[in-house]
């Protein structure tokens, strides 16, 4: 597992770190992997793509124009694809697609993002998701071989979260048997899709389907719009980019409006519902049901992705908190390493237990995920709303934390955190978005937050709920948790918080139909309490499937091994426990003492996890190459990195830069 | 005050809220500016600056590589400096130097930062805090009149936070009367300094001096390291540019280092320190504390820039949150304004809020500076201490309060806030940097603690305490304070915290030195809780502030002025009521039932803040130019904007990119 070695002698300080480690590393990397079968496919894909040896930019890509990045970008996206294409054939479905090894490779190849990213991140799983068995034989293997590139537009310029209010709309036409797609106002185009502006010639559109004069509601469309060979748009289809953005600016975002554009009935992803030759719409029992399946299929995922993005920033952080020494404990001793301050520990701990956790519950949501999918291929729906609002929860705290935890890690790094060079700035603008797209946090809350208010009248009826809920009947039942000081009781504790919250937003909303609302007005007074609820019962799922896996996963590991991930499980359950005290006190029977003593604990863990800091992040095995981090690398070479990078600037190229003679000079002589 | 107004049509949702608005904008501009006299006073620099109606950018500078960005942003600060030349020669000193209108008006030219900024923010404020009248008479005209243009060096590669850390020499040589400046690692290099890389001729260094063979820690001196002429690097001088950053991309931030450079004697800034010819070096008996003056007074302005960038920032999402529609509160009514909701006025009206009392709070400490710098000069310096630990933590709480309040818009802007046209991301950028610069937060808040610990002591010792502090002494004797729901009532329960917190943080102490620890290792294990308990006292400074400030302000103002600043100032009380019950709680004597009752308040005023949210926003009157925001501007053509703005990417200008050609069609074809 010597990957990483590097030509460079290691950093003293790092050296010394990795001998205080107790644990065998690469057991960890196997857990998190998911395996050691996955470690050693990773690795695989790892060495086709990346043992190559030659360096792909000549200038850093943070310092090109717009332009110059995108088609720099282009390049890179092409070799990588071309390196790994036999990988991409061997994906046929859904379920080996889940391996986010593909694309977590890819990452290597940029600090920003490839402008295929959503070709393979969206389009082909809208595919997957929406075609019929003829539409997947068609398209898939084209577009995983990369003959068509795909984008998938959903958004408008004007319409985001309310699909039901998109503008687009796709008219039938039975004489042609072709549906017309057309973009009535400024507000209804296309908006924000990945690779759409200047790379996509495919494009999944959704739309407002119309025929026999009927609309029946939003639609999956495939729309080629660029010519194959010479890229143009194609008539009736207006494209482009839509400006710098934060972050993603290695990749093309784009617009598209239609201007009555003509595609062929077959063009419809009828999986689901179909508009017949003559125009008949006729669509499966559970339509609005099935459609979830893709989309509860990327907040799974995201998740996943949530963990990885957390290691990186954590190994960057870690590795450099080692290697930094500042200040002075007592006077005229050396500055100790900034891992030695209890104030960087508490920054930083919770991020190497937020990765696991976040790993063994997208895990687990995996799992869940599959046997909902295998019911609803046999008719069974009954799963999909907990699914749903497992999902919605998930996918908003998880990108919602992992975007803190990473901000967390740059204000770690003290100014260098903000180098570009040190990446933690790509990955809080990487992440930043995530916490947006696909469900923007608070309307993802507030979805779970149906669900939820939904299974308390259900416990308060006395009828069964679902498992993830369950403890509402305890609640419901008036009955009150006791606090007690195991690990098991602050997970109790913190359904019973959860509970608390869902029942006092019940509370609220009867007060105010009381007071004359109506139901609706009721529920939106009580949004802000709402969001709060669905947020502590995520927070209730998070520690109770983290520690629950890490005991299961840990059965047979090493006794160190076993010690260690125990303790990083702990410290998630103490961290949260310290930050939610004000919940604790309201709805857990917890006292003043209890607490001054979990905080007493909390201290003395980090103290305890000290020695295993720097393994523990090693465990991840992110290669250099994927970490892109002058502060981060395995060799701990933290200032000659800098410094290197700092002379790669075109800004040094010239010992001055011509705007002295231009404005600075004359400016100085009062001449300007 | 029709400064706004443009050539557009005002959006008819926007100017349906300016109708509804009940109170009198410009009277609430008067009390932010602090004075009818200043605001004309900043409309009057606001029309010399920018009333001449030319585009300063053809292509967006966000769209340029890293050097042209460079070369436009000097373009364009050396047209700003001519424009403004008189007004900065009437600055005399420290006193006038306050009004951070010149700084602010400028931000008009760049969406990023101008590489003149530390000029201006650094290099001068150095230059009037530490120089001798006669080194004051020969520099400051020069550099007002930018004749010289320099930059503040201290930070190091290696050496942030640690003053004493620093490696860079200057060691005096009597027999030729120089300093000899010296960088002797690596590590000893000057890092990150604005406007050090390319631009500026002149630098402020911080070094350890040496005389006689003795090391008297660091001092200040001037250095001129680029020729006026040529600009080249002098002999002996090695810079340059340190390579991209998370913001302030449009600047020049450098790195520095000497062999063996000489300087004169007259160089080293000595107002409060001196080397004579012979090398004998002598202090002024206060030297230590003297010189704080120039780093607090960065602190005090860092405060008010806190509240110009919330206000920003609140001014661009509650427009946009006024013209954006979104979903359905009821089956087929129109999709509400985004500013309805509930989750929505919770994310934005703390941003008005918090704008207002940083505002008033950084007068107040303004007005605290100018009688401890006048004390100062009576040989007074009792009152030091105190102000250094308020300004070290008001500077940590409001650049980290400003950075997630600003997060909160862009969060709140949904997709649209992560375009850079919308200016959300440079307004994060730029603060980001605040909270880590001139001191971070963690650091900070441990100097506050300090003296925290210490005033503790005192009370306990039943010795008198220092004002912001007296709160102690009621703790100190063990009277508990009883919740009472007035707003003077939640920030004395604030008061509670904060003694409750450090009287927590030294039992934790003596208990640990009593379990064995020396008193060193006690204090660096409670540093968790110590950085809660100064952030907790700083709370209790804000909440007290505000309220009274806004109090006494508005004693003269019309009725809805009063109401409506007083709603506001309320808002802001219970939004850390509610953020903190953990807090109240634990320390103050509030039940569950006060705390719901609380919520249900909140959740009102809401409402009753909501038809007066555009007023107050347009209450800050930022002009467009220094808004920047396609979403936020006076007349919110939203999309309208945004379309416009990606017309001008660079990668919309040619139909097909070239590297469709170059890399994705034989990538298609299989002949790559």
């Amino acid at each position: 597992m010597k990957a990483n070695k590097t030509k460079y002698d290691v950093n003293p300080d790092l050296a010394k770190e990795r001998l205080k480690c107790n644990f065998n590393i690469e057991e960890v990397t196997f857990i998190i992997d998911g395996g050691k079968e996955k470690t050693l496919q990773r690795k695989k894909i790892e060495d086709i793509a990346l043992n190559n040896g030659d360096s792909l930019d000549e200038v850093p890509e943070e310092c090109l124009s717009i332009k110059e990045r995108y088609e720099n970008a282009v390049r890179k996206s092409c070799i990588y694809s071309n390196k790994v294409r036999r990988e991409m054939l061997e994906i046929t479905g859904i379920e080996n697609y889940a391996s986010p090894v593909l694309r977590r490779t890819a990452d290597a190849f940029f600090k920003d993002i490839s402008p295929f990213m959503l070709h393979l991140g969206m389009f082909v799983p809208a595919l997957m998701g929406q075609s019929t068995p003829d539409q997947l034989a068609e398209w898939l293997p084209k577009a995983l071989d990369m003959q068509i590139i795909g984008a998938y537009a959903q958004t408008e310029l004007g319409h985001g979260t309310f699909i039901r209010g998109l503008e687009t709309t796709a008219t039938y036409d039975p004489e042609k048997e072709e549906f017309v797609l057309h973009s009535p106002t400024l507000t209804s185009y296309k908006w924000w899709a990945g690779g759409l502006g200047t790379t996509a010639n495919h494009c999944v559109v959704m739309a407002q389907l119309y025929t026999k004069g009927e609309c029946h509601g939003t639609h999956l469309f495939i729309v080629q719009i660029r010519d194959l060979d010479t890229h143009m748009p194609l008539t009736g289809i207006k494209v482009g980019e839509i400006g710098p953005r934060m972050g993603f600016s290695s990749a093309d975002n784009g617009f598209l409006g239609f201007n009555q554009f003509r595609i062929p009935r077959e063009n419809m992803l009828m999986k689901h519902a179909k508009v017949e030759k003559d125009g008949t719409y006729v669509k499966s029992a559970r339509h609005g049901k099935l459609t979830y399946g893709t989309m509860v299929f990327v907040r799974v995922t995201l998740v996943s992705e949530m963990s990885f993005n957390i290691s990186k920033a954590a190994t960057i952080a870690v590795r450099y908190s080692a290697v930094r020494r500042q200040s002075e404990l007592r006077p005229n001793e050396p500055e100790p390493q900034i891992l030695d301050y209890p104030t960087q520990q508490h920054k930083l701990f919770i991020c190497i237990a937020t990765a696991h956790a976040f790993q063994l519950t997208a895990s687990w949501l995996w799992n869940t995920y599959e046997v909902v999918m295998a019911d609803m291929k046999k008719g069974n729906v009954d799963a999909l709303p907990e699914l749903h609002a497992l999902s919605s929860c998930l996918k908003a705290v998880s990108t919602s934390d992992a975007l803190s935890h990473i901000e967390q890690c740059r204000f770690a790094c003290g100014g260098h955190g903000y180098m570009l060079s040190s990446n933690l700035p790509f990955l809080y603008s990487f992440v930043a978005a995530t916490r947006t797209y696909e469900g923007d946090y608070t309307v993802l809350l507030l979805q779970t937050a149906r669900f939820l208010v939904k299974a308390w009248e259900q416990a308060e009826a006395g009828k069964g709920v679902t498992q993830t809920v369950s403890y509402l009947n305890r609640s419901a039942n008036s009955k009150r948790v006791n606090w007690d000081n195991t690990h098991e009781g602050i997970i109790k504790s913190f359904q019973a918080i959860a509970a608390g919250k869902i029942a006092q937003c019940v509370k609220s909303i009867r007060d105010r139909i009381k007071s004359g609302m109506d139901y609706e007005d009721a529920w939106l007074m009580t949004t802000v309490q709402l969001v709060g609820a669905a947020e502590a019962h995520c927070r209730a799922v998070l520690l109770g499937t983290y520690w629950n896996e890490m005991k299961r996963i840990t059965k047979t590991s090493s006794e160190n091994v076993r010690k260690v991930l125990h303790q990083l499980a702990v410290l998630y359950l103490m961290y949260w426990a310290l930050e939610k005290t004000g919940d604790l006190l309201k709805y857990a029977s917890v006292s003043k003492k209890d607490l001054d003593e979990l905080q007493r604990r909390y201290e003395e863990l980090l103290a305890e996890l000290r020695p295993n800091a720097v393994g523990l992040v090693d465990a991840f095995d992110l290669r250099d190459e994927i970490l892109h981090s002058s502060l981060g690398s395995y060799d701990g070479r933290v200032y000659e990195r800098l410094m290197e990078e700092a002379q790669k600037s075109p800004l040094n190229a010239e010992p001055v830069n011509p705007s002295f003679h231009k404005y600075i000079k004359p400016l100085m002589l009062g001449k300007l």
